[in-house]
C-alpha cells in the first residue's frame, strides 16, 4: 500500500515535470523574441573599416571570386553557414502546422547548431508544400550556404527531396529527421546491446513507424551489421512483409518503404504493433506521439533484457515509468527531461562541424555511422549504465570527437576538399565549439543577453 | 610651378589612397572568412534550457502561432530579421558577376545592417536571373523574415521585381539601389542647395544614368518638390524627351523610363551627356564607373555654385580633384574615402530600424523621404560645410533620429501595426543600435573577434 502511494506521487511529479518546459517556453519566448541574432565576425576598428568590408574595398574579393569561384570559401562565411530549411509540414509531433508556426523550432535548431557545433545556421521557412518547389527554392539559394539541413518535412516526400538535392546541388544536404536520428539511435543501440550483452548481428529488432526517421534507420542498421531478416518493421497498416496486400501500391507511392518490405522480416511475421514487438530484443519507435501508442503489455512481451527507444515528440509513445513497470531494461526517449535522451542534438552540430571543416561535398551514410560509433565510444569511456547509454549534452567532448571521426571518414572516402589529421580536426572543432560557448557565457555576464524575468 | 608639383603629388596620393581599401580587403577577407556570424540571443543557463528553446518546451509557442499567426512576431526573431536578397547581376559597378562573387557585398551589407541599425540581416544569394523566379523564391521564403532588402539586381527587371513583391507579400520589401540611394541623395541635394542658396523648386537638375538608382530618385525629387520640367535625364542613348526615336520601344521594355521621358525636360533639350549637364545647377550621376565617364569640361559647363554627386562604384564617374578643378562647388561620391560620401549606409539601417520597430507593412516613398529630411537635419545641426553636406557614419545620432522619423511617418500613414511616440521610437532605436556597437567592441576586446594580422 505504502509503495503504491509513493509510486503515484512519483508519476505525478514526472508528469508535472514534463509540463514545465512548455510553460517556461510560453513565458520566455516572448521575453527574448528569438533565439539567435546576427553579429559582426570581422574587426570594426573604426568606420573606415567599412571601406574594406563594403564599397570600395570589397570589389577586389568579389572580382577574385568571379575569376576563381572556389575562393568564395576563402572570402566569405559560406564554409561555416548552413540553411535550416523547413516547410513546417511535420514539426515535432505537431504535424503540419506550417512555416510560421514551425519557426520557433528552426530558431532552436540554429541555436543548437552554434552552441554545440560552432556552426552558423539560418532558419529558412518555405511557404510551399510542393516537393519540387521546395527543391527549386533550395537549389536557388545554395550559393550563399555551405550546407543545407532539411528539417520537419513530411514523409514520404522528404525521401524524394533529400535524394534529389543530394544528387543535384554542390553542397552537403542533410535531413536531420532521417540521417541525424539514425546516427544517434544507432549509437544508443550499440551501447544498449553492449550493456545487456547481446550482439548486433544476432538481436531481433522491432521498428515502430516507417517514416522519415525509421526508413533511414533501417538502412543504417543494415549497413552497420544488422541482418535485414532480423528487422521487423510495422506501420499503421501492419507489419511489412513481401506479401502485404498494399505492396503493389507501395511500389508506386513510397518505394523506400516498398524496399524495406522486401529486405526485412526473415520469419515472415504478420500482424500489427503488438505482434511486431513480441519477442524482440530491441524496439525502436518513431511514430505517433504518446502516451498510449505502445501499450505496456506489448512492452512486457519483449525478450528479457529488452532495449526500447520511444522517440516521438513531444510525448514518447510510452511513458518511461510504464516501460520500466513492463520490464524493459533499457529505455530511452527523445526528451531532454528523461534519462537516455536519444537526442539529435548530439549528432547534427558535430556532424556538420566535421563536414564543414574538411569542406566535404556530401555527407555519406558512412560519415553518419562514424558519428554514431564516436558518440557510443564517448559514453563507454565515461562508464555505461542502464540510464546512461548515450552521452548527454554536458559531455561536450563528444562533439569534437565526433567531428574528427566524420571529417576523417570524408577524407578516407575521397569526399573532402581539404585533408587534416584526426588530431588537427579534433583541435579545430574543439576550439570552434569552445569559442561559441565561452562567447555565449560572456554575453550573458555582460548583459547583452539579459537574465530572464523572475 | 611649385603649385603644380604639389598638386601632382596630391593626386598621386589620392589615387594611392583610393587603392588601399581593395588591397586591405584582399588580405583581411581570407583572414576573417566572413563578416557576420550567428549567436544565441536567448539565455543558456545550463543545457536544461534547451528543453525550453527546443523540444519539448518549444511545442507550446509553435501551437500558439498555429492558432494565432501574428504571434510569430512575439515568439521569434522574425520582427528583427531581414533577408538581403541578390542574384548578383549588378554588383557595385562590377556588373553581372553572379551570386557567388556577390556574396562578399551582401555579407558587408548585413554587417552594416547590424552595426548601424541593430537589424539582423542574412544574405540570400539566388542562383537564377529570371525575374519571375526571383519573385517566386522571395515569396516562398517570407515566413521567417520581417523584411526583404533587394540588392544589386540589374535594371530594368529590378523595377518589376520590386513592384510585384511590394504588392504581393505581407512584409516590407525594399530595393536599396532604388529607394535607399534616392533617400540619401535627396538629403545631399537638400543640404547642397542650402549651402549654395538655391531653391529645390527652381534649380535645374541633370540626371546621368537612368537605372535603378535614378529612376527612383527622379520620382523622389518630384514628390519632394522638384518640378518635373526642371529635370533633364540622360542615358547611354541620349537625353530623354517625349520625341526620342526609341520611345515606342521603351514603352514596352521599360515603362518606368518611358514615363520619365514624358514627365521631365520641360525645355525639350536633346543631345548626350555633355548637353544634359550644361547649365544645370545640380548633376547627379549613377551610371558607368569612372574615371572619365563625366569629362571635366562637361562639369565646367554647369552653372555657378554647382552641386555634383557622382555615385558610381567602385570609381566615381569623375575624380573629386577633376570636379574641383572644373569649378564644381560641392561634390560628393559613393566612396567612404572621399568627402561628402553619399552613402546608402546612412539610410537603410535606420529606415529598417524605424520600419521594424512599428512593424510597418510596407516602406512608402513618404517614409524614405522622411528619412532624407532627417539625415539632412542632422548634418545641418552639426554645421554644414562644402565638404560636409551629409552626416558621416561617425555622426551616429543620425540613425535613431531617422528611425524615429520613418516610424512616425508609417504611423501617420496608417501603415504601422504598433503606435509609439517619436520619443519612444528614438529611445528604442538608440538603445538597439548602441547595444550592437557596444557588443562588437566588447567582442573585439575579449578576442572573440581577433585583431587583424600585422
Amino acid at each position: 500500500m505504502r509503495d503504491i502511494v509513493v509510486e503515484k506521487v512519483t508519476k505525478e511529479e514526472l508528469l508535472e515535470k514534463s509540463r514545465k518546459p512548455g510553460r517556461d517556453a510560453m513565458k520566455l519566448h516572448p521575453f527574448y523574441r528569438g533565439k539567435i541574432e546576427v553579429v559582426p565576425k570581422c574587426v570594426v576598428r573604426d568606420l573606415d573599416d567599412f571601406g574594406i568590408w563594403y564599397t570600395p574595398g570589397v570589389a577586389e574579393p568579389c572580382r577574385d571570386i568571379a575569376k576563381n569561384p572556389d575562393r568564395v570559401f576563402e572570402h566569405t562565411n559560406k564554409a561555416n553557414t548552413v540553411a535550416v530549411v523547413s516547410d513546417g509540414t511535420r514539426v515535432l509531433g505537431l504535424g503540419d502546422i506550417g512555416p510560421r508556426a514551425g519557426l520557433p523550432v528552426m530558431e532552436g535548431k540554429a541555436l543548437l547548431f552554434k552552441y554545440l557545433g560552432g556552426v552558423d545556421a539560418v532558419p529558412i521557412m518555405l511557404d510551399t508544400k510542393d516537393p519540387d518547389q521546395l527543391i527549386q527554392a533550395v537549389t536557388w539559394m545554395t550559393p550563399g550556404f555551405g550546407g543545407i539541413n532539411l528539417e520537419d518535412i513530411s514523409s514520404p516526400k522528404c525521401f524524394y527531396i533529400l535524394d534529389r538535392l543530394r544528387r543535384e546541388v554542390d553542397i552537403p544536404v542533410w535531413h536531420d529527421d532521417q540521417q541525424g536520428t539514425a546516427a544517434i539511435t544507432l549509437a544508443a543501440v550499440i551501447n544498449g546491446l553492449k550493456i545487456v550483452g547481446k550482439r548486433m548481428d544476432q538481436a531481433l529488432f522491432s521498428i515502430i513507424g516507417v517514416g522519415a526517421a525509421n526508413v533511414c534507420l533501417i538502412r543504417t542498421l543494415i549497413k552497420a551489421g544488422v541482418p535485414g531478416r532480423n528487422i521487423i518493421a510495422v506501420d499503421s497498416t501492419g507489419i511489412l512483409h513481401p506479401h502485404r496486400e498494399d505492396l503493389p501500391a507501395l511500389e508506386e507511392e513510397n518505394r523506400y518503404k516498398y524496399q524495406i518490405a522486401l529486405d526485412t522480416n526473415g520469419e515472415g511475421r504478420t500482424g500489427g504493433m503488438a505482434q511486431a514487438i513480441r519477442d524482440t530484443d530491441v524496439c525502436i519507435a518513431a511514430s505517433r506521439p504518446g502516451p498510449g501508442t505502445i501499450k505496456p503489455e506489448w512492452a512486457a512481451s519483449m525478450n528479457d533484457d529488452a532495449v526500447m527507444i520511444a522517440e516521438a515528440n513531444p510525448i514518447p509513445e510510452i511513458w518511461p515509468w510504464e516501460a520500466e513497470e513492463a520490464g524493459v531494461r533499457i529505455f530511452g526517449t527523445g526528451r531532454s527531461d528523461f534519462p537516455n535522451q536519444v537526442n539529435n542534438s548530439l549528432g547534427f552540430p558535430a556532424i556538420f562541424r566535421g563536414t564543414l571543416d574538411v569542406m566535404a561535398t556530401t555527407i555519406s551514410d558512412e560519415m553518419h555511422i562514424a558519428a554514431a560509433y564516436a558518440i557510443a565510444e564517448v559514453a563507454e569511456q565515461k562508464g555505461l549504465r542502464e540510464d546512461y547509454i548515450v552521452p548527454t549534452m554536458e559531455d561536450w567532448e563528444v562533439f569534437p570527437h565526433e567531428a574528427a571521426a566524420v571529417g576523417r571518414t570524408a577524407i578516407e572516402q575521397g569526399l573532402a576538399r581539404r585533408t587534416l589529421s584526426r588530431e588537427e580536426l579534433y583541435q579545430r572543432a574543439e576550439a570552434t565549439i569552445r569559442r561559441a560557448r565561452e562567447e555565449t557565457r560572456f554575453r550573458m555576464q555582460k548583459g547583452f543577453i539579459p537574465p530572464p524575468p523572475e
